[in-house]
């Protein structure tokens, strides 16, 4: 506690914003969360009545500009992704930014090459499983040996079914199944399987419940094989339809055994059981989910802006799973394997 | 199969005893069951027409002269056991009998007495969950020391809650929810704990759903502690109102670690997952989740009875879990501690 | 059990022949099991000495010509199903034949050909998962609309390592992991889905273990999608590798709900706590898992012979069973997608 | 986040009393840690170097004439709990005290005397499990009748067996296991059921691991029973010696159904398979198992102080559980019913 707080100021303040500006204000030491940025005001009113942060910005520049500030927490549309993380560099700030770098590889390598020129700042994507405790003490398992050698990842991230269908809205802009929801596993696959390079994909997909997503291409349920080199596969499910909440789990295969992590992940420790059998609730988004990863997310990027620990994962990493997620998208579009070089 | 089928009749043809009777018709080896015997003419034809057995009586004697018989298997009233044992071996016969062997201590030993003066006839009383496989998986990793010593067990039989209450009209000659349900409970702490000598015992209930059975003295939960020399200790519950079904299992712990038996036995592997959760069924009764268990006794009485392997369990056994019952539901009644004197 | 048992006859006492042959013997109501064909001296001993059964053949066609036969029980190698099958259906006897019916198409049709000018004979491939009592059950919810309109099937048939690795020297007839292991789950899929119509299919695998499968172009663990019309999908896993038992299980997910049959399967029902944690054991092999399921497969199809019931499943079942099952060899042998013409 | 923060002191600085104060500067919003207490010089100097705390005194009368303190936390030992609450009430102090209030009754009367003349001043014992989402979740489902009318509760504290036995050196003033461990359980019990009125108590215990425990007349697991009126009842499990982690969990019954919290609780979700079975880990300690309820516990203590809400528990109930679980160490003592008089 003895050296200078890092000073933040965040951008976006959406669902997913507020509760990062939570985290960031409450549950993360060695910071000061003095700066908000986003273009609606009442999100503006709750960081500063809520939160008690300051100053307050419509405008990402003015952001930047505020005095002192060290790091900016991006929290916005993913098309913003890759121009507000050069400015930020330009502007001699540490990025954290949500996922997914961008659903542009151009993008992403111009991200590359920005932070490479600025080797003292630190830019970090959230894929923010890697910092579950759960996928965490399987990571430390695997690399002591504890299933031989990894060569096969089955991860799904199925979403609760969403009756009013909003999320159709963002179909257009999302990049697909595969992109906004596989991203996460295959991120996870590269990570637990050693980083091996990914070599061709396939996939195929169905709308079983919202038909509308096919106007943009998009299926609500999708499937998809991956070959990497060195022999390790992976397959990965994605669905918008799950009638019982949010069903995300993975399960790494080597040659002396397996680990699953997260299967039936449930909000609390109760069951019931009545006339028509025995019960548990399932968690029912993302967020219960991974609650405890966020917070540990932020911790990672203050630490390493401290200069206390290096970042976790990189913006190589961050491309790669664009670059495989855009691979099974286009091979679900187009019905052919796709061939992935990098 | 080269020796003689050993040649069997039956007595008691209910529910249980029907189940007990197809049993030995058809999944047991090495025996032919040629007689039957019940007071209901229906009960009969049924044994004739649904399993061929030729030979039919509606009184035990009968049964016991039938020529040529080397074994009875009793599933009569329980009043009844005592003296049909006795008369079975009077007559030369071997002699399975359905649990408890009595709820009356003095005829307990009677019975051990008869069968002590004729060695060379087997006597073997029905405590099923001895056979069931998972019980017999943890008693032999028990006596691998698997847990260390062994000293306390928890075990509970709980039947799903009857809406008609049918029950209730055996209420009188049932001994009691202890001596009805928990004496499994008792026979199964004995054998796991390595048979040591019942102490003194404790007990409480409540009446929480049929009112009724306080007439007879008896509750339809009821909860016990019992302490065994060796500072040996079990407790168990009985229940007659689960709401989802038949709850039974079983918890043994010792010095270096801990066993469970039978948790949340289901009656098969399905899982389902709707917008209320994730829910599983639960075995209905005590035949549901004991049927191989009911085969494998048949098949261990019968394998005693061809010298191919003694007896699993004694008449002194069987002593013991009416006597320790009997000081359960005494426990209860007068609201006191009952020492037991063995 | 008033009319008369269907006399039968066995081909095959490997260890699953045996198997069958005790489950015929003991444990199906009836059938009288008469008469057994082995080329192996010590097969027909065993079946003559622990059975009883008096005739025993060194040849099929002996077998065949036993007087008064009305069904033969198939338990022979893959490669002489269709030849078998013919046979018998042209000596006049009900054919119950293991699973598959045959690795190449032109058989497949061949037997469905010469099973359809003999309409009174009962022909039966032993796909013996639709008779275990969890996907029986699972069947019954979904045709009940339990979990919506079926759209998508997840499948695994894993398969515990042997490290001896026996399984390789049957690697050149067995069609390779699909048509050998994938083959239930795909049956399984088409049964559970509604029997849509196969359109195309891809696959990948690997070699994590076994080098010496890639002689055959066969793959030791195998990852496949396929697509049906209607939008329906499906996901194959199947492994040679698992540490830890035999680990098969089925997803069906649907438009309001989903299903998982056979997750975890435990030998039995204790689950051990010590200074590791928590533990319970795993089923280590197909048999222990369906051993049930054996028996009502064989009481189908002998009910299916009485008259009592009609067949649940069609030899053309079979047959899209290996047309899909060839379809994901290819797909991975030859790396492409393969459409599937029916 | 307009009105004043609530300005806090804490006394104790133990492991648990470390792990409160760093709940208190980090994750309670509305207060502000100021002091900290301690006869220990190291803890004083963690207080100020890790959570920044400027003043720090060895004596907790300085803590309590500490200007503008609104409020003290105590997480001292049990022996000074009554004493300290009473003197931080006449210095016109809220109080929150950790469990259990004192292991003397007229201690008990004393403080609740103390308090009810102070009627604006909040005083809450630490009966931490009750702010457990869990624990929450089940009552809100019994009280809206989710089991029907509730009748019996088993719970159980089973510490991880420590083999060093340093817990040992704490029994001659911990009030035995049953002061220590269950008094949680009989809180749970308590609440749950609706706060019925005790009858009377028994209990059985033995020492399996630590004999030392017998010159205080303790035991290292203990089993009991108590009797509520109206017809409900409790069973309690507690012991020092499970080989596998803390196994703590609560069932309660209910003539519609049943509701089982917390059992198998796991650190984290993952699950591993290997030659030996599947896997998973057990929490190793209260606090990993009770850890987000002790935030919990400590906002609703401050939001209490803030006159926000009410507190969720009385002096009263922490009276009754210290009453109960003298009741059980007396009856387990002198092995005999104890008569429980309110």
């Amino acid at each position: 506690m003895s050296a200078q707080p890092v000073r933040l100021g965040i951008a976006g303040l959406g669902r997913l914003g507020r509760r990062h500006a939570e985290n960031l204000a409450r549950r993360v030491a060695g910071v000061e969360l003095l700066a908000a940025c986003s273009p609606i005001e009442d999100e503006l009113r709750w960081a500063n009545t809520h939160l008690g942060i300051a100053h307050c910005y419509r405008d990402y520049a003015d952001l930047l500009r505020h005095p002192g500030l060290d790091a900016v927490f991006l929290v916005t549309p993913t098309t913003l992704h890759a121009t507000q993380i050069t400015q930020a560099l330009a502007a001699g700030k540490h990025v954290f930014c949500e996922k997914p770098l961008s659903l542009d590889l151009g993008d992403c390598e111009r991200v590359k090459q920005a932070a490479a020129q600025q080797p003292h700042l630190h830019v970090m994507i959230g894929f923010v499983r890697r910092f579950d405790a759960s996928y965490r003490d399987a990571y430390t398992r695997i690399t002591q040996g504890g299933i031989g050698t990894p060569f096969l990842v089955r991860a799904q991230t199925c979403d609760r079914l969403d009756p009013g269908g909003a999320f159709v809205q963002f179909a257009a802009s999302s990049g697909g199944i595969f992109l906004d929801c596989s991203v996460h596993d295959i991120d996870l696959a590269r990570w637990l399987l050693g980083a091996p390079r990914a070599l061709r994909a396939f996939a195929i997909g169905t709308n079983a419940v919202y038909p509308k997503l096919r106007e943009f291409g998009d299926v609500d349920n999708g499937l998809a094989l991956c070959e990497f080199d060195g022999g390790k596969l992976a397959c990965f499910y994605a669905s918008r339809t799950m009638a019982h909440g949010h069903d995300t789990w993975t399960e790494v295969v080597g040659t002396s055994g397996k680990l699953v992590i997260g299967r039936d992940a449930r909000p609390n420790q109760v069951e019931t059981s009545d006339d028509s059998g025995t019960h548990f609730d399932v968690v029912q988004d993302f967020y219960a989910r991974f609650a405890d990863a966020f917070v540990a997310e932020a911790i990672a990027f203050i630490a390493a802006v401290r200069g206390e620990q290096s970042l976790p994962l990189t913006l190589a990493d961050a491309t790669e799973a664009t670059r495989i997620g855009q691979a099974l998208a286009q091979a679900q579009r187009e019905r052919r394997i796709v061939d992935i070089v990098d």
